[in-house]
This record gives C-alpha cells, sequence and structure tokens, in this order.
C-alpha cells in the first residue's frame, strides 16, 4: 500500500513488464508470510520503522515458534516476543536461541536493534517497586528498538523529593516514560517539570478503587499538565513502540 | 437518642417524675420539630457539635424558609444554607436576612458560629481557578463552624513551585482541605508533603474522561499517600464539616 | 524539601559551611536510601509523623527484606509491613523477627511505635464477621502507630440495637472508623449519632452488585451524614492513617 | 393469553359456536384497542389487577388524550396518567376533567378505584425533604390502587431519631415503601427494623458520585438486610404497583 | 429497640422494679449474643419474623460453629447456613448434623421451620439449566421459612411456550420468584402475564457483556411490567426472605 | 479500492492509454468529491450497495446543502438527510425541495429509491408509544432503500397478547427489526418465534437505571434467543441499513 | 404457539376431534419434553430454522448426556454442544459419539446438517491470531448449520494490507462474519469496503483498557460503517446463528 | 524549582550576595505572579517550552481580562486562551486585541510564536465532518506554538480510500493528530500505514453508546498498532501540545 511501491508496480505495468493480473496478485500477495494461523509481516519494518513484534499472550508456544521461523526465513535478524509467561518461554526456549526476563515477559531473539541508534535518551520512569514490571517492558522494548534508556524507578509523588532529586537527569531526557498504578500522579507532576514529549503508562497495580488500572488511566488522561501521551493499563511497549519513534525523529 | 438523656429520662420515671407513657412520648417526640415536609432536627448541635444545615438544592424557597422558621423559633442564632441558586437566594431574602455569596452558592443568617474558635487553622488548597466555587463552599461553610482558615488557590500540580511556594504556610496547618478537579493529583502531592490530617474534595471541573469528577474521585481514593479522607464530588460542605469536627477536636 | 531543612541548609551555604554543589547534592541524596528496585524513605517520620511503611503486594520477600535492612540500617525501630500473604510471611521470617498476623496479613518488625501515646482513643467498628480482616488492618496498624483502639465489631445497621447497644463507647471516641461491605450503611448511621471525625471503609466483602466494593464506597461517599471521610476498599491501613494523624493532633 | 378464556373460547369452537378462523381472529384482536400509535390494553386490569397506567413522559399531550379516550370507551372508570409534566397537564386538562398534582406530577380521571379497599396499610417513609416527589409518586399512586397510605418523610438515618420516634406507626404497616437517595441507607435500617416486605426506591437526589440515582440503587440492591424488593430509580409508581399488588393479597 | 419491649422495661423502671442503671444495660445488652468475631442476633426471629440465617461466605467453619451453639444455646430450633463450600460443609458436619445441599449451597440444621405454613405457593421460575443452582437457593431457603413452593425451571423466553405451558400453574401462585441470568428478560414477560407479587432475582450466568449479572440485573429494574422488586444478583436466598415475608401476609 | 476498477486502470495502463502518474491520481482522487469539510463519498452506492447518506447531526444547514449539491452535482437522485432538528430542516428547505417528517427527524430529496424493491418484506416492531420516532427513523430509511415495511407499534412485552395477535405477519416477514427501551425484552421474545434473522436497536426510553439506553443495549447483546444483530442505542438508521442490505440478498 | 398450528388444533376441535381440555393440554404440553433439569425444545428447527443447541458452560456432563438423549429420542439427527471444556468433552465421549474441537470448544454429533446448503458463502475474518478461537466458533458453528465458510486469519487493521489483499474473496462473500478484541476496528473497516451484511463478534482478547470486550464491543456498536449487526462478547455461535439465517434467505 | 536555577541561587548566597531568608522567599515568590484568583505561571515557557495558556471554561471575562494583563505585564506577547464560548470571547474582545474563531473556540492575541518554526509538518486528520471544532483547535493550536500544519478532514474509515488518497501527504509528516468520535478506528488505521507518532484524540461526536467520546477513548488506548498516544476526549488543544513538544525535538 505503499505509494512509491505502487507507483513503481504501475510503471513496470506501463513498461510491460509486469502484466496487470500479475500486478494485482503482487499488490495483494508480498508483503506478507500467510501461515495459516498468522499473517506475518515481513515489511512492516519499512513501513513503520520498526520490525514486527509477537504478542505472546493468547498464542502457544508452536504458533510462536512457527512464526518466528516465518521472520527468520524472510531475513529479520531481531525478534521481540512480548507478554510470554515461564512455561511457554522455557517451551519456545528448546527450539530458538531466546533471550528470556521473567520480570518483564519479555524474550528476545538476535539481540537488541542497535544499527541506528538515536543519539536522545529515553527516561523510564516509575512511581512504585511494584510497577517495575511493567517498567521494565518498556525500558528493554525501547532498548530492542535501538535506544538508550535511563531507569528512575520507586520515585512516587508521595515522597516528592525521591523524584526532583532526579530533576537534572528527568531534564535531560528527549522522552521520558512515566509509569504509575494507583492515583497515576506521577505523570501529571513530571509533565509539570520538562519540556520534552511524557508517555503515560497507568499500571493495574493497586486495589480495590483502582479498578484493575482505570483509576491511573483516567487520571492520566485528565491530567491537567500539557505534552502527555496515554497507552493502555500496563502497556509498557506500547509506550517503548511511542516513545521510540519520537526519539527517532530526525535520528 | 443520646446515652445520657436516655438515663436521665429513666431515672425521672424511676423516681416516679414522669410516667412510661410519656417518656416514650418524649423519647419520640422531643428532639425535632415536624413541619410536614421536613423534621427539622433542633438538638444536632448537642449532638453532633454543629448545627443542623439546610441542603437547598431541591428545596423550594418557601420550604427553606419554614424550616429556617422552625429553627429560629428554637432558638437557633446562626443557620447555614447549602446549594442555593441566585434566584432562590433572592426569593428567600425577602423573608429573612441572609447574607448571600454567588460564588460558592451559601447563604448565612445570623453571621458565623464564632463562639467557640479553635486554635488551628484549616487551609483550604484549590487547583484551579475554576475549582474555586467548591474552594469557597468549603472555606466559608468552615468559617461558619468558628474556624479560621486559609485560602491557597490556583496552585495545580502542572506547575508545582506554586504550590511548593506555600509550604510553610500548609506545614502550619492543623488540618488541610485539598480541592481538585482533572486528575485530583494534588491531594497525593499535598498529603505527601505534610503530617496532618488531608480531606480530599475531587470537582467535577473538567471534561470529556473526567467522568463529572469520578476521575478526580478514584484518583483520591487510590492516593498512594497516606492521611486522605475524600468526600464526595464538588462537596466542599461536607469536607469543611469533617475538618471542623478534627479541628474541634481537645479544642 | 521541608522549609527549615532548606533554610537550615542555605545558612550553612552562607555561612560558607557547606559550598553550593555540595549543597546541591544534598538536597538530592540525603533523605532517602537508594537500593536500586526502591528509594526507602528514610525521612517520612520527620516530615509525616509516621515511619515509612512496606506495601507487601507486588513485592517479593527479597525486596521487602532488603527495603527492611535499608531502614534498620538509617534506625527506623519499628517496622509496619502491609498486605503480605502467608507464603511470604513465612519467606521473611527466616530472616527478621517478625510478628505475623494471618487475619490483617500485617507483619510488625521491632513492636509497636509507643513513644508518644496521645490520649484519644480510636473506634473501629465493623458491620460483619466478614469484614474483620479489613478491620483488623486499621486496629493493629492504629496500635502501631500508638493509638489505642476499642473493637467493635459485627455491629452492622440489619441489627441496629447491636451497634446502639455500644452507643456510649462508641461517643467516647475521638475517632471513628467504620468499617463496612455490602451497602456500607453503617458509616452513615455512626455519623449521625456522634461529633467526632468518622473515616469510612468500604470493603469488597459482598457479591453480585457490590461490585468488589464500590457499592459500599459510593455509598458511604454519598452518606448523607457530615464527618465523614472515605479511603479505599479493604484500605484498613490508609484508614489508620488518616485516624491517627487525626487523634496525634494536640497530642 | 388467559387460560380460562382460551379454554371457554375453544369449548365454543367445539360447540359449533365460533368457527375456528373467527377464533384465532378473537385470540389476536379482542384484548386491547389499537389506535395506531398505540394498543390500548383494555383487559389488564383483570388480567393484572390494575387498570392500565398510561406512562407520559415520551408522548404527546394529543396521544395522551387519545388513549384516554379508547379507555373510557372501553368502560375503564379511573385513569391514572405518570411523569406529566406541567404544561402537557394543561393541555390535557383542556379535554378531560383531570385532577394534575405538580408535585408527584401525575393526573389521575375519575378520581382512586376505592371499590376493594385491603385493610393493611402502606407506609411511605422518605429519606429527605427533597425525596418527596417521589415519595408522592408512590403514595398517590398507592392511592389510586385503593390502597390506605401513611406518610412519614424526611425520616433519613442521619438523624436516626426522627425515623425511630415512628417505629410503632411502621412497625404497624402491611407493606413500606422506602424512599432514599444519596446513599439510600433507609431502606436496610427500615428492613432491619421490621417484619413486613419493604419495597425501597432509589431517587436521583444527589449529586456527584450518586450517579444520578445509581449509588442509592447499589445500595438498597446490596442491603445487608433481608426482606428488600428494589424497583428502578425514581419509580414511586412501579413502588406503589408491587405495594399494592402484596397488599391485595387476601384483600 | 422493639416499641414494646421499652414500654415494658419503662414500667418496670417506674413501678421500681428494675433501677435505671440496670435498665440501660439491659437496652444494650439483652437481645444478642457477643461471642467476639459476631454478635448473635436471638431476637431476630420475634422482630423480624425469621430466625437469624448465617451467612456462610467470609467465614471460617470454625466461626459458623459457635455461631450455631450461641444460637442453640438460645434455644434457635431451625438453622439456615448459606453460601457454604463443599469443603467447609463437611468440617461443619464433623461437629454438627447439618443437612447439606451442594447445588444450593445450603445447610440446614434443625429441618425446615414447618410451624406456621402460610397457605399460599411461592413459585420459584428460572430461565436455564445454567440458573437452578440460585433457583434452588431461593426454593430451599423459603422451604426452610416454612413455605410451599412450585419449581419451574427452565423456561426462558427464547421458547416461549415453555413458559406459557405452566401458565395455570404460575397464575396460582401468591408470589412468584424469576430467576434469570444473561438479558433476564424472563421477569418482565411474567410480570406481565400475572397480578401477583413478582421477586426478580438476576443471576450471573451468561458471559461478556452480561458483566456478571449487571446486565440481567438492570433489565429487571428497568421492566416495562409493574409488579416487580428486584434483589441483587444470584441472591436467592434474598429472594425467599422477601417473598416469605409477603406469603406469611395475614398466614 | 474495488478490485475490478483497480484492475481495469492497470489494463488500461498496461494499454498505454493511461500512464502511470495519472493512474496514481485517479487511483487517489475519483472516488469522492473534496469540499473542505467533507469528502462526499459519489461512489458508495457502486460500493456498497446504498447511496451516501448523511449524518445531519453536528452539521451547519449550510455544510449540509453543500454536500446535497455535490451529490446531485455527481448524479445522486435520492438523498436521505438524518438526524436534522426542525430548525435545520427549515434552513434547508429554503434551498432544497426536502421532504422532512418531524417524527423521525429524516429529511429525503428525490423520494425514495424505489428502483429495485426486493420481494421481502421488513417489519419494524417497537415495543412503546415512546419508541416511535426511533421506529418511524427505521422504517422510513428502509422505505428509502426501497424495501417494504410493516409497522407493528407499542407491542411491548408487558402485554404479550398484543404481540402474538400478530404472529403471523410477524413470521411472514423476510427480516425483523426490533426497537425497544426499558429491559429491551421485545428483542429475545421476537427473536424466539420466529427464523428470520433480527435487528436490534435499543432506545433511550426509560429513565433512572436505563442510563441512557445501555440497559436495553445489554439486555439484546445478551439475549437468550439466537439470530440477533444489535445496533447503537437509538440508531433507526443504521438497523434500517442492516436490514436493507440483507433484504436485498437475492433481491 | 404457531399460528398455523394453533388454527390447525382449533379445526380439530371445532370438527369433534379433539375435545377442549385435551386441545389445551396438548397446546402446553407438545413442543418440548421435559427432564426435569430442562424442558428440551424438540420443535425448535420448526419454529426458528435450526435445531436446538446446547449451551455447555454450567451444565454438567450428566445434564448434556441426558438433553441429548431427549433430542436423539425425538428424532433429531445432528446435535451441537457449545463452551464445553476438554474434561466435559472426554465425559461425554464416554456415552456419545461426539467429535469434539479443542479449539472451539465445540462438539457436534452425527455430524453437519448438510441437507439444505445455501449457495452464499459466509466469510469469517479475525483479526489476530489470538481470536482464532472465537472465529472458529463461529466458522464450526456455520458449518454445522449447513453453510460454506471462508476463514481468513490475522487480517487485522493494524496491517491493513493484510486484509486488502483478501478483498476479491471477501466481496464475493454473502454475509460476512468480523471477529476482533482490543479496539475492535476490523468491522469498521469491513464493513465499509462491502455491500453485504456484517456480523461483528467483539473478542475477550486483550488487556487493561479492554474491559474484557466491552472496548470492542463499544467499537462495534459505535461503528461509523452501516450494515453491521453486533452479537455479545465472544459468541462466535450467536454470530453464525444470525450469519445462517440470513445465508438461509431465498435459500 | 530548575536546577540551574537552584544552584545559582545557592551560587549568590555562598557569594554574599543574597542572603538565606531572601533566597528562600525567592524560591517561594518568583516564577509567578499571584492575583489572588489565579497564581499565574510567568516561567512555563523557559520551563516547558510553551508558554502559559489559559483554560477558558469555567474562567470568568474578568478574571481572564485579569490573567492576560498579568502575562502582558511580564512580557509575553503570545497568549492563546481555549475553550472560550461565543460570549465571554465578545466580552474579552472589549478590553484585549483577541483574535476569536468560532469553530474552535480558540481566542488568540499576539498572533502565532512563529519565532522558532521546526521544519517538520504536523497532519492533522480528522474522522468526519462533526469533528472539525476539535481538529482545528489542535491545528490552530500547534500554529500558535509555531508548527506547520497540513488539515485532512473527513477522511474516516466508512470510506478507506478517502484516507488513501492522501497516503503520501499523511507519510510526510513528522507527527499526525488522529481526531476521531465514535468508534476512533481512525487512529489505528493511520497508525498501522506509517511510522511517525500518532497523537489520537477521541471526540465525543456521536450518540448512544458512544458515552460521551469514552467509546473512542477506549478504541484509541487499545489499539492493535503500535506508536500512538491517547490525550482525552475533545483534547485538540492537549494534543496540540504533546505533538509540538515532538516537533519541536532537534528543531
Amino acid at each position: 500500500m505503499q505509494k512509491t511501491h505502487i507507483l513503481e508496480l504501475l510503471k513496470q505495468v506501463s513498461a510491460g513488464k509486469v502484466d496487470p493480473e500479475q500486478a494485482l496478485l503482487q499488490l495483494k500477495q508480498e508483503p506478507f508470510t500467510d501461515i495459516g494461523y498468522a499473517k506475518v509481516d515481513t515489511h512492516r519494518e519499512l513501513r513503520q520503522g520498526a520490525a514486527e513484534v509477537i504478542y505472546g499472550a493468547g498464542k502457544t508456544a508452536q504458533q510462536i515458534c512457527g512464526i518466528c521461523a516465518a521472520l527468520q526465513e524472510k531475513g529479520q535478524k531481531h525478534i521481540l516476543i512480548t507478554r510470554l509467561d515461564d512455561e511457554k518461554a522455557r517451551q519456545i526456549q528448546k527450539t530458538l536461541a531466546a533471550d528470556y526476563d521473567p520480570v518483564s515477559h519479555l524474550a528476545i531473539i538476535g539481540g537488541n536493534n542497535n544499527e541506528e541508534r538515536p543519539q536522545g535518551i529515553i527516561a523510564v520512569i516509575c512511581a512504585g517497586t511494584s510497577d517495575i514490571a511493567v517498567a521494565e517492558e518498556a525500558a528493554r522494548s525501547a532498548e530492542f528498538f535501538g535506544n538508550q534508556v535511563l531507569r528512575i524507578y520507586d520515585a512516587g509523588v508521595a515522597g516528592l523529593h525521591r523524584l526532583l532529586a532526579h530533576l537534572d537527569e528527568i531534564m535531560s531526557a528527549r522522552v521520558i516514560i512515566a509509569v504509575a498504578g494507583m492515583e497515576g500522579a506521577l505523570a501529571s507532576v513530571v509533565a509539570g517539570l520538562v519540556d520534552c514529549p511524557v508517555v503515560a503508562v497507568p499500571t493495574s497495580i493497586g486495589y480495590g478503587a483502582n479498578l484493575g488500572g482505570i483509576s491511573a488511566l483516567l487520571s492520566m488522561i485528565n491530567s491537567c499538565a500539557g505534552g502527555i501521551g496515554v497507552v493502555n493499563i500496563d502497556n509498557g511497549f506500547g509506550a517503548a513502540c511511542l516513545a521510540s519513534r519520537i526519539n527517532h525523529i530526525g535520528k
């Protein structure tokens, strides 16, 4: 569906090098590999600047291995699998040289993609120790996409000085990922202190009226501070995606 | 229903000064005046340390005047009417010498109750200019109950220095009322800075996913900071009630 | 961030005893110990009148022990760990002399902090037998902070006489913590009977439309009675924090 | 669809008095009058023990008059119209001798249906003055259905003695309708005091987290007291329906 | 708190048979037995027409046995325990002669209370086979309170003829308990067919947007048919309470 | 984006009749007219079997007229405008020969599209008189798309015989649109009686816990009967779209 | 309750072949078999065009076998059991020759019902690999009802070309079932591309703010594209029911 | 609270140029002007890279003018006022040379801030004509902050070709703001097509189950596509803030 690709194809048709029926076929078949239970997107890196990532939840170990094989066959060197539980990780490691982190539930094959490292730093700040699993999902995913990451953990607003103590580091970041559960006030306070984009990740940490993270999500969406973009609850990976896209601008 | 009152009555029955049927009658009839559409609680001051207050919303001007008359007849000097709109206030002022404030929608008859002024100060802090209506409902109600009030307005967390600039005043308060809409982060930040009780009032200020104040309410209920008690959305009066009860301890 | 602390530091800078760069460093580093996964707040007692408490949920036994070690190293004598499950408690007890209560899921190291016991009593009232776990979290936490606690359990409004029988005890309390699930009516009834502050704790006890405690929470937030501050569902500890701050006023 | 009616019709078919096609026609057409925008149920009194009542909201004055005409043509003497606003009432009164009450928004044509008055009394208790509109909808509807009604208004739980003062009257009722907004605790307290059925009506009175009455509804549905049946928010009429069905048992 | 009881006590005080302090004590201590974790209500049968029932969820087997012992000591012959799981039932049966039904999760000690059987019949209708657990909780509880019960199961509105086939039985009932999950339409259809009170019980049966029974609850609360009182989701016992109170009217 | 269109274009490119750049331009520009505030879709009839319809809410009369002009210029004969209020309709009628119906808030220009009338009938059934506005939006929209429509109004389940009386007509329909507010039970009952597809339209009719139609929506989504597809609350037009697509199958 | 059936019965009554009481009995008893815990609907195929299907969740293996026996006794050849877990399937297979699919959790006895195969094709499209379980429930159920099914899996809108590659197949379908979790955008995109009816199935796939599928459900209900009917979350079977009813039109 | 500022101040104290008490005062008073009802933040531009913006909703015209005066006095040249209604705008224009746009409800004083224009383009895409008000709030705010903006309006996914026609323009943007109501699918589709950051703005456009924009918000938060940051419903200004911060990176 890329403009330049369509144009080139049309030119080849025009030049008689490709006939119309084949062109249509090519438009339809080329950019992914269909393995039945999945259409493996082998062009995503070109189109979106980041290789396809495998969402591990709801897939069997066998399906994940199949998708990895399809990606590797098409030449993808670095593969990231998210939301993997320990048991599935063990099964996958029988077949694939996957580096698995039980805190963030990420597995990485082929190491991080450090080919085009941008200059900026992504700071990942989290409010409490219990938010670290999500913060690590964000930090490690961002590193997978080739970014430098600075971690500032357990810096919630109930003890403001813990956050303010890192103010100079925070102010030097190009993008900030703020991770917080409970009332999620961290995002507002951080965004009020800096002039860079803030990606806010609500977490499901808390209990009772935290509504599984909806409370923190609402806080972040309703922030009185500007410059905040919010992602789904516990979606450290999604935050890393957005932060990485921002950090790669101008590279 | 007061223990001492029941005991005294039983003693009089025992002494033959009051006969049982009359005692039962007295138990039932005495502590309020029934004017049909309302049972005016003329003993609340004794029982709860604060005179009955008239909730103006959903009552006609005529009903409000009737209740005031019943209270005045029983000797209540200071009367507070909450949630009064401008039109009803005008109608009431035809009959009663009511002092009406259009910002807080409070009317006061007979001035504030300054008989027993406690030493402590109640600080009312609000996040934005738009929260002032609720903050004033809290501040003026607290003053009605005889408290000294310190107002710190437009001190939201998006510009943290505006709050920190008042840190010494805030730390000198005996109770703090924190009023905020949108994401309501003010309560958490304030409670993390002080050692006194914080009464948090979510407001309906905001739009979209603020859900009419539910977002701020959830933030405050889920606060990662300790020492916060939350009241209903826009319930400045309720916050003043609680803060006043706290401030009157030990007097 | 304490005013007096900043002022003193500035004075030392002014007196040439501390040079500016060091002052800045001190402002940033001193009030907590950073152990990687946590920034242990060793000044909270000074700042907020109560020592830092460890929220056990979402932390590993190893992390909890690490935080305890950091606190003990800084001289904190009394440590409270909340929301600990039986298994983690057993693991912690291998390393630390922790007193664990399986009903309230609290562990205490170094006993209660009875140094500055206020005169007032905190009454903890709960509606049903099933609410006792939360009520005990409140009662034991309040005792940890040095308060005297009176327990009145299974006194829900479906059998009003069970509550009224304790009216004189209830009326003698300086603060009341009302714990109730289901429809949470206890808070309104209690607050209507007394003149002291009432801290209301909704519990998740119930089923169906109790929505995991949201129903009780809404009841308490919407109470027609004044003087109530509400905390999160099942947050017995938070209620104790607030009640203790109130009870320590004037001490 | 009434069993006895079907049987009788089948007997007539069997006796040759009615032929099958006509029987089918009769089964379909007879029990209501179709006036295009409404199918006026002229048999509801037989089937359900109470004549059809017109829900005025969302109908034009013209439609209401048309339905009344159809009912009167079929011989219905007493007609009740609910949820009528003042303007529509004025328009209807041009055509029909309707008795309109602006508090309850009910109009009655042909007076109450006092033919079969049951012995029991329905007590209508409401929590606050602002709940009276709903309470009157319940009380007047119950009277329309031929019941004796006892009104006890402004007896909310924040001043328990106001309710307890009427305990003997309350205990003498055959059914109680408890009307309350805000936290709706009245229903639980009343049901804990009596042994008769309690019909609970949540009202939309309140603000903020009352969620337009959902808070009171949840309270009543989750009541810790037995013997309560709940109707929709502000549905005084529905409560009267149920209470009247109960009161007419055994007559 | 019973009027007649208070009056009698006052008369004894007046006659000098009871002195005031003792009267106050008696007012407070007599109607329940306090066993620490529970205040066993031994007068509920007098006050509410039904003996105290033990809500088994959230209590330990030991606590339940303790409460049973207290009730038996005060002379209560028939005891009902609700929401008991199989394991706790087994433990209780070691100590007590309890008759446990694993479908309804009820245990009964001392058999049903058939002393005062009312003439009317309570029909329990449920929509699907999966709703039977709740329907049986209702049916068996109603039988425990001495009522005759008629069961009509799997009669949901998707096959209307299954319901209509029982129309004559349904119309002969004095009260109907309608039990349904999913969209809960059964209650509306039943209430439109009969002239007796209908107690509606939403169940949590269903999936997805049934929201754990909230969908059925909302349906029943918003029913276009009159004469319906709704209880909590899966609250078969509560429905039986209400239906029994209705059925015992006039006995 | 139509396959045949792309293929044809590619063939023309291949034949040298169209050059590649122009082909790309054509792919992008042709199927709609861009008038700044709107991209008028002039090919929707070809692509989706129904001409573009103008959603009137949130557009000014001027914008609507501009879109109509663009459509007419491209040769669209029949135009439907939905959700038009009376005032905007008046303004539009100054410029355009629009036939406006104030009940359904629809305006039609150029009459209904009766060119290809399918044989089947769409039955529109609504529960109450207050639901007629939505039912008429469905009925008139279906007629605009060339369908025959049968209207059966005020046939709610509280008086089941009113519905059953039309059973033969209902069973003869090819598609049924069931329109109901409050508890929305009509959809389940209808779908249980017929073998054709049922399109269910929840309405916002009702009050209190109807949550603006969410209650009826949940009922319909959770229906125990099969063969129901649900559209948005009050979306009579959307129901007509779906029903018309179904009715045009095989034509 | 079928018109023709009632008419025929009345004719027999009229002809003296059936007497009225027996006719009433027949009206009531015939169309289902009552086996106590279930009323097995043996006429549903005639009435609704599809044989009764057994909802396996919440039924014991024994109950399911009993219902199958009742259906087989009445001559039903093809039986579908939905929402069966692996363990119950194993138990059922001891008694019955059931073909069980662990992905869709469907069991089929007697094979698919291919007697009256319609010409049209039902396309089942799903967004991600994790949605396949629901998609297979839809696809296999549709095949059970005799339809031809085309499967297009893992074609979500994040990689639009994967969907567009199948555009010609999609456009050839008579009905489309679109299955998607997370934000459920697939349904809107598909419905904008085709002119046939689209049945949308939200799934519970996702996490955090997907609210167990409510997010996808809301997306589909609010679709800006016409021609979509929505079923319950994860209700692949219900989608197949509706799609099959549509596909069988005109057959 | 800026680190460099604190350091400089400390140095001056150290050098004896500023005495400690004055330093503390300066720390507190300097960075804003307190005008009673507002603390005007005159340093926000330095701290956050964008001058303070006035949120017009909930402020009186007089208050807004007062804040503008305070800003102008401190030298702020460009002022933006958001969420202004027509009436307030008229009042403000009496005093100030404000340029008011009635579509976006923005007023600008002193023109756009074009001093430091970044090279990148911000594309603002909206789904329907009714979303233009929010899209314009985003576009004009972004221009106020000095960005170049490309507008692509009425490009919703129901007619995908309208969006794809602009694919080359969209792909050339540095940041995209996607504005959509109803089901909000636009954000997912756009984010799947590009490799730049996407800021998603849900709007309240729609009706019924759109829940005032919550439906679109949930869609965007749950997007299956990566690289999306979500802001509050109708928060065009907030989206512009975030997009501008991103676009100014590296400038």
